[in-house]
């Protein structure tokens, strides 16, 4: 499976660099700065893989694949900058480089790009509306996902199950259902069948975002690259540390909230945390609800049976069973 | 025609409101913020005169009209974090009374909205397709002409004309241009019917600029309420100042030089460089290439014949004879 996603990974890069050129070179630089220097490129295979899934060609989807990409880029941009994170995939973010001028306006020309490379893709007027359609809302829910984040973490209560589902919701899973609709519209008029590819994505989207919230509360920096800890120290509600405070007792529930949504707390100290975190085990617990969706995921393509649906399959077990 | 603004400016604001409404309520209130207190809305206005010059109605081009006013919000509020400004129409901008983090999701979500407030409305797709293949291509002209301005600055060398009206072209004039011909587009699918509005919003977006630019220079701040001087603090190369700059001589080179450009320039100097600027009368010379301008708009629309006609050429008068 990491054959198939690396060579449509090499697709994809050759189209959006040929998008991403342009002048000047300092907003251009800036603006492919992150696509650059790597990254999976998950989204765009979806949106193929959708695509293909229906009977469409991975070319026909390309279009629509480059931009979910660039909307993914200028969400990381801006994010960077609103979370004052420094290295992003191994190399500086944009606005450490760039200043943050530059990242804030390289997020806006993705964001540009990313509907003028649909509107310029030579599909049927009809799919190029319903795309834009698909991808507008998208970035709506990113936004508001994103704003509710900051919100619950400053909310002094703590959220609910609900809360953090509705919120991972419109942050990640709105862009994973968009991409896999927008694959299907590539291929087909047939609504049921982007239903069930949108649906197919959405829980692909929240399974991933579990996953992704449990390697930033006790996953291993040698094997992720990402540090851990941040997220405890910022205090974010997310489903491993909402399960963790919840469950934790006596000495244990004190090293945690000692930590948690301390911004002066000491490495040590949050080393403890993620220490006591990492032994309650909370990690299966975590991953069952990851493959509760994973597995709603899986039944939205029970009807189709070809290669690419094969491909969407595996993704799903790359994507929750990935290494903590 | 100022009534005519005015009555296009509520029911755009109306159906603003219904657009700008949601949760979380932190996001909405920073994204309608600018909105909510104030502005002519010539945008708007360009695209329902633009619509019906060509025999569509207002109602047909709310959703465009609508559209080109988030986007226009977005780079304001962008833009005013890239400048550190803290007041506009009299209040304090996003980004000071919301913070920077907010101030950037505030512009994300009103540029999404601008997209899915287009692809929701009840066009035919191939209007919508075109709509929003103008609409994404200007975002893309905003964002690179902007970086062209921040290039321009910190450049030691002037820029020659040509390179000022390249610039503005795409910083000012090109969402002016996609104003007018996406008016055209809601109403009719003949190609030189929206190339002709194109060219009318694309020079009248030039005149403006210029004149914008004029103000910014010698403007009176009583009747402006825009403070004076600091685009010759900034070492802004806007035509009034390059015009000035060539034109100088002796003791008013020096004044002009010794504020333009340097951030420690004291009010008083910068007060002086404006004078100087003032006493040359290159007024006259800035409103004779804003004129040219507008007379290219005004050829543009030479024939039509209609109510519509008239107000958007009032428009262009309204827009070169502005008070500086």
């Amino acid at each position: 499976m990491k054959d198939s996603i690396e060579k449509n990974a090499k697709a994809t890069d050759k189209f959006l660099r040929s998008r991403l050129s342009g002048s000047p070179k300092s907003l251009y630089n800036a603006a492919s700065h992150l696509i650059v220097h790597g990254g999976k490129r998950l989204r765009p295979y979806m949106v193929v893989k959708s695509c293909q899934v229906l009977g469409g060609s991975a070319a026909r989807a390309m279009p629509a694949a480059a931009a979910v990409e660039m909307v993914h880029n200028f969400t990381l941009v801006h994010d960077d900058i609103m979370d004052n994170d420094n290295m992003r995939h191994g190399v500086q973010t944009v606005h450490k480089k760039f200043g943050i001028d530059a990242a804030i306006l390289a997020g806006d020309v993705l964001f540009s790009k990313a509907f003028s490379t649909i509107s310029a893709s030579r599909l049927p007027a009809e799919s190029v509306s319903k795309l834009i359609s698909r991808l507008a809302d998208a970035c709506v829910d990113v936004c508001e996902g994103q704003q509710a984040d900051v919100d619950m973490g400053r909310n002094p209560k703590f959220s609910s199950h609900a809360q953090y589902v509705g919120m991972i919701c419109k942050k990640t899973a709105a862009l994973f259902e968009a991409s896999c609709a927008m694959g299907a519209i590539c291929a087909t008029s047939r609504p049921a069948d982007v239903a069930r590819l949108a649906s197919f994505g959405r829980n692909l989207g929240i399974a991933f975002q579990i996953t992704d919230d449990l390697i930033g509360a006790v996953g291993n920096p040698k094997i992720t690259k990402k540090p851990v800890g941040n997220d405890i120290r910022e205090g974010k509600k997310s489903l491993p540390i909402l399960l963790a405070i919840r469950a934790a007792r006596g000495k244990d529930k004190r090293d945690i909230m000692r930590s948690f949504g301390n911004p002066k707390a000491t490495k040590y100290d949050v080393g403890k945390a993620v220490d006591v975190v990492r032994a309650m085990e909370i990690k299966d617990d975590v991953r069952r609800h990851a493959r509760r969706y994973a597995k709603k995921a899986a039944s939205s393509l029970n009807s189709y049976n070809n290669p690419a649906k094969r491909d969407l399959a595996a993704l799903l077990d790359f994507v929750v069973e990935r290494e903590v």
